[in-house]
């Protein structure tokens, strides 16, 4: 069993909007296939991932270094001991071969997009949805529980409105969310304060909005933020400084009693040992994000939820970035806390297949094998676009 | 006055060599051209540079979202205020529109490529070399004295023998050097205390020598290692441990009375700062190694230079990893405390033109405007084929 071939493409987010710091109308996401040589009903079983939303496509970093040195392997270099599976752990070393320590960005991104393809391959070859793949390999038992979700959004768009605001709290409520995430940053606080308000009032309550200011504030806004938001006891406050500024988010913490979140913008163990050093982080309070799509993948996530888990955190804290399939499986195969949802924006790659929401703001996985990605509508034209002819089955 | 034309080149190391950590023979660099629309002698003033060695070039970083975004500016939005050279803090600002916050790795070093460009462009509009112009730009005084250079190496060679070493050893000595730096961490400790012991005795004692680790150790090795070095007395012990655990940092300058050394693979000021908050590092003992061509260039250079600054250490104790011409030049222009040589490897990009190096151990930039990269034989030829016919004064 080897990687015949490991195809990749660019693939544009749609939507024209803004957080407090960068406008995502020229983000994009790298797509991968890893085609195995095994063939299943006339087609080759072929793992399909992506690096995560919100920062960009690496077809320059993939093309350049780690498409190259995987596909330099010897058969069997990259299959697991027992020969029945390929080994993600294998896939990252080959991937990462004479890469320096430090300096944990883009790279981390094209990797993770490679070495979750592999769980996806693995998973299909086993004919399993991939959160079972993941939770055995975790040692954990392959069941699944209904996993909380919730809606994020409440960007920053042009010709803004409180009534926008609302309409889209309201298309979330109709979808089944309980929890909304909204933005702030990007306006005068007088400004986000009546977002703030207008999402609890609708919400029903502080416990049910958390808030993102996309690392943009300094100590003595985030404070003064903080200092405004308090009495509406919101469900957290997220990333409410630079995502290294870890003293920070140590002053914040001592000042502010309710939950900070943070760590979407970490992408590497190392860094997030970091973050649980120094930033002041309360296990049992406060709410970490990192995101195995832009970290590397789940060979080196595996690491950091037990680097968390030593430092006292309960794994329930973990709730990743990025509102897509493959992070609702990482969530559910690792009794992670929950998952966030884009729903409407972030397509093709943002939200579940439609099999997935459950109602009172919970979602599950569905049977389908791997990560489920073909189930996705938006995802399917994509999909089918950079397979070959080999994986599509068109001899 | 505005930008033409930016091209850029992936240029291989050349040797066969290796640090505890790496293999160099698949390492690139990437050389870049900004031509400017300024014609002197028949060819348009063109600033040159590359993003520093040691890590990878970045064709695809650079075309997919660095290039674009500068060459997507309107004319003069890249220049100063006063119209009469282009603006460094500009192009960084222009480069990293709709970047994130965190994950500074590969875009430090493609973003520092182009940034470094810029000044080499301004230099040679004024006429004279880099180093005045970073001076002048930093409020100091364009003089320049000569720079205390060391020679590194030692590098694990493919049949390796303390005879090797010592003849390494023997032909820096013979360019000029009376410092060097070896590597350790990519043998066991008996022989790596040869090694170390065999180049101690050459120099004329430890003060002349450090050593590198290039963070290859965990805390236990980089306690045993200090333990078995410390008699020694050796100038420092560089990256005893991953760049980024600066708890290892902390431990270990607790326990070592002599100078540590570290940096080198921090590509941002944030990191720095951490560094400098949590890594115990010791104003006026240890040693820190930022390298503006992986950290998104000058701009940010001299937020890191005031960082360490602000926080008790004297920019003498920050000597820039990567030992050529663009780092000799900033040494210079902002009164660092010296710079690395990689006599002989790391070609067409290690060390200087031949004009620059002064005995004693002290180099000094020649006259050459910019950073004098033509001057260099060894990168002419690279140099020639990365120009337009433009730049190169062909109609």
């Amino acid at each position: 069993m080897h990687i015949v071939d490991i195809r990749e493409t660019s693939v544009p987010l749609q939507g024209d909007i803004a957080n407090a710091l960068v406008n995502f109308s020229e983000h994009t996401v790298s797509l991968v296939a890893v085609e195995s040589d095994v063939i299943r009903n006339g087609r080759a079983v072929t793992g399909i991932a992506f690096n995560s939303i919100g920062r960009f496509a690496q077809p320059g970093l993939l093309r350049e270094r780690f498409i190259p040195r995987i596909m330099a392997c010897k058969p069997g270099a990259l299959l697991e001991d027992d020969g029945r599976a390929f080994s993600a752990s294998k896939v990252h070393r080959a991937a990462m071969a004479n890469e320096k320590p430090g300096g944990h960005g883009d790279r981390a991104a094209a990797v993770a997009a490679l070495e979750l393809a592999i769980w996806d391959l693995n998973a299909k070859l086993e004919d399993e949805p991939a959160y079972r793949t993941i939770a055995r390999a975790a040692g954990r038992l392959p069941q699944v529980q209904p996993i909380p979700v919730y809606a994020a959004g409440g960007y920053y768009y042009p010709g803004d409105s409180l009534g926008r605001l609302r309409g889209e709290l309201s298309r979330a409520r109709d979808l089944g969310f309980v929890d909304y995430k909204i933005k702030i940053g990007g306006a005068p606080l007088a400004q986000d304060l009546q977002r703030v308000e207008a999402a609890v009032v609708f919400a029903g309550g502080g416990r049910h909005v958390s808030v993102d200011a996309n690392g943009r504030f300094d100590l003595a806004a985030a404070l003064q933020y903080a200092d405004a938001l308090r009495p509406m006891q919101l469900r957290w406050l997220e990333e409410m400084g630079d995502p290294l500024d870890y003293a920070l988010h140590a002053e914040l913490s001592r000042h502010y009693p309710h939950a900070l979140a943070t760590g979407e913008n970490l992408f590497s163990t190392p860094d997030t040992v970091n973050l649980l050093r120094f930033a002041g982080l309360r296990p049992g309070l406060d709410i970490l994000q990192m995101d195995a799509g832009l970290s590397y993948g789940l060979t080196e996530y595996l690491q950091t939820v037990a680097a968390m888990e030593a430092h006292g955190f309960d794994r329930r804290q973990l709730l990743p970035h990025g509102g897509h399939l493959i992070n609702l499986h990482i969530v559910a195969g690792l009794g992670l806390g929950g998952c966030e949802v884009y729903p409407g924006v972030f397509q093709p790659f943002g939200g579940y297949a439609a099999g997935c929401m459950v109602s009172q703001g919970h979602a599950l996985p569905t049977a389908a094998p791997g990560f489920g990605l073909e189930e996705k509508p938006e995802l399917k034209e994509v999909i089918a676009g950079l397979l070959s002819r080999a994986q599509r089955g068109v001899s």
